[in-house]
């Protein structure tokens, strides 16, 4: 039996994790003054009062969720091998399913390592430790990785503000290599990426197989991409064939390195670049009767917690119906949630209203998310953030 | 204006009509003996109470679901060039999307067309007329199918039991051509089916995709294909090369039609049939050990009506942890329900719980449902009855 501290379950709080949930909850466990003095993030057991193991898991003292399982195995040390296999696990997984090298290798619970994102960038690595348990681990996961992958670079973008949840400061920086730039290649392009600049990890890599979706039918389309960023959806739809691209984004920065790929990818001639808040412009382009064979609305979370959601509601209902008044007749819509706190029915109701408000028959051809290189934990199924759909309009 | 009779909705009762729904209630409408004396399935134009006019539908005066919308312009004349229109929309959609020439051509409501299913087997179709009004348009949608596809064989298909409903007795049989036997290609490989005696229309093209995401997975593994029906997730698997298959199913007929298709296809020595009841048989290879490393269930709805909703959900939870039982490590489990009545949620919970009663920590990899050429009507979302979810078990 491994040398680990011992955490116990409160008498009859053993509810959640008998019935398989990754968590336990501050107020399920019994505090000590011992306990209270490990370092956050330290391995421990979990015991249950009545004396059951429920294996390894990361103990934070000073967070709400104050543990998160690492092994249902009471034997294990989560030490260098332990890593390395989950995270050759995590990689055998995508290569099985066919995911390219630009893609999330690690997805947090799901892929046994709570807290731990990873993203590749083909040769270049960034990580984000969101819990003080893979904070703690970060040497092991960089020489795990470095012996898997032997990335030229690793870079820590440990900015997300979950992490104040868990006492840990915001940091970015190299962990390994010299330079934090890489590329993605992507639907035959490739798109420069700032690793310690851009947003999140530097590439939404859940949007991928909505992007080649969208992509698939945009062939000779003009297509309005609305909350661009830096353009996945619409140079890759421009790529396809679209003979059109407008798009739309607050952020200069991120319209400049959407036009720089596409100048780089020969799309210059195709794609133009408007600078503005997202839904004025939408209001403002309706009120000229503008129209798109495609429009694509990818917004950043109206959602950021449970007192949001009605408004975050209403306001996926009007950008429903601006963006259906903006699409021909026949033509296409995509529209997506990244709000964890939005249900996927919720979303798809204020969807449907939305576009009924506009007086569109639709026909809703793909309720989707992330791919598969972003696997959810079945017993955390708010886990999965991204909502999309896909439809026609009549 | 169109001579169609006028059908009035109720003071106060239009509020579900205004909401964009696309069906009205008998208790929702203005009844009289004139409007009780319309052949059932004519088409009306239905108007509130405050003369708004909510455009073409048709009228079943003896069904619950008395009228369905077929335009929201009430200048419409619902004949051969309305069908024909619809239909080419369909047809054209479908080809936008890539959809094969083996597919759903025509999915009811959220095709324009209520009430009306079009399989298409590229030169053979089947044709479900689930309402009377449909029933009563079969000529005009039969001339419209001769007209844009010159079919070898049109075959109706009207043996469903939701006709009851409307009034229409069960039949099947051919409209147009002397053949009912069509073939279907899938994945590199040929299926031979019988559009008169054959389950629903024949083939269940709803799990297209799925079959191929599965397919994907399978190379080089054992696969156990439970509820095979006629084998199109083995088959595939097998094609996409699987080591070993093995069909389960408790029709004999199904089995030795799936066979047949493994033999044709080249694929007899690594495909077997097993005939059994799907959930005992489940349990005697739990019993003796079994493992294999992916397993399939596409069982029929356990949720025939609203009031089965909680047995049908033990009965799911029960079916994944058999099946996880089986799935060897890192081996993956496919699972589906057909079910209207369960919701996408309860159907997920059901499978978390019993893959966790089965002891295995998973990844959810993918929750999907239908393929695009069975769109969804945005306001119906309950039409959205195929629900899936492929995992891998740890």
């Amino acid at each position: 039996m491994s040398e680990l501290p011992v955490l116990r379950l409160l008498p009859g709080r053993d509810r959640r994790v008998k019935a398989g949930h990754p968590w336990t909850f501050s107020n399920e466990i019994a505090m000590s003054a011992a306990l209270r003095a490990l370092p956050p993030g330290s391995p421990v057991r979990l015991e249950g009062d009545d004396g059951v193991k429920h294996g390894v898991w990361h103990f934070n003292p000073h967070s709400l969720i104050a543990g998160r399982v690492l092994d249902r195995n009471p034997e294990v040390v989560p030490g260098a091998n332990w890593y390395r296999r989950r995270l050759s696990e995590a990689l055998k997984l995508r290569e099985r399913l066919g995911v390219p090298r630009f893609c999330r290798l690690v997805h947090a619970e799901a892929d046994g390592l709570p807290g731990l994102i990873v993203d590749r960038f083909d040769d270049v690595i960034a990580l984000q430790a969101n819990t003080a348990g893979m904070e703690a681990a970060t040497p092991l996961i960089v020489d795990a990785l470095q012996e898997l992958l032997s990335p030229r670079a690793i870079v820590a973008r440990n900015d997300a503000s979950v992490r104040a949840l868990e006492g840990l400061e915001l940091h970015s920086g190299l962990l390994h290599g010299t330079e934090a730039r890489a590329r993605v290649e992507e639907g035959g392009i490739a798109f420069e990426v700032d690793l310690l600049s851009g947003q999140k990890t530097g590439w939404f890599f859940d949007q991928r197989e909505n992007r080649a979706r969208v992509a698939g039918i945009a062939q000779g389309a003009t297509m309005l991409d609305a909350f661009c960023h830096t353009g996945g959806f619409g140079l890759l739809a421009a790529k396809a064939g679209a003979a059109q691209v407008t798009l739309l984004d607050r952020s200069q920065p991120a319209l400049d390195l959407a036009m720089a790929s596409a100048a780089s990818n020969g799309l210059g001639d195709r794609v133009t670049a408007q600078r503005g808040e997202a839904l004025e412009t939408l209001e403002r382009m309706v009120g000229a009767r503008k129209v798109f064979d495609v429009v694509v609305a990818d917004p950043p979370a109206f959602a950021k917690s449970r007192k949001d959601i009605p408004a975050a509601l209403r306001a996926y209902q009007r950008l429903a119906r601006l963006c259906a008044q903006l699409v021909a007749p026949g033509g296409y819509l995509f529209i997506a949630s990244c709000s964890h706190h939005a249900a996927p029915a919720e979303f798809a109701e204020a969807v449907a209203q939305g576009v009924w408000r506009a007086r569109r028959e639709a026909r809703l051809l793909a309720s989707t998310g992330a791919g598969p290189d972003h696997p959810v934990h079945p017993l955390l199924p708010e886990s999965a953030y991204l909502k999309a759909q896909l439809l026609q309009l009549g």
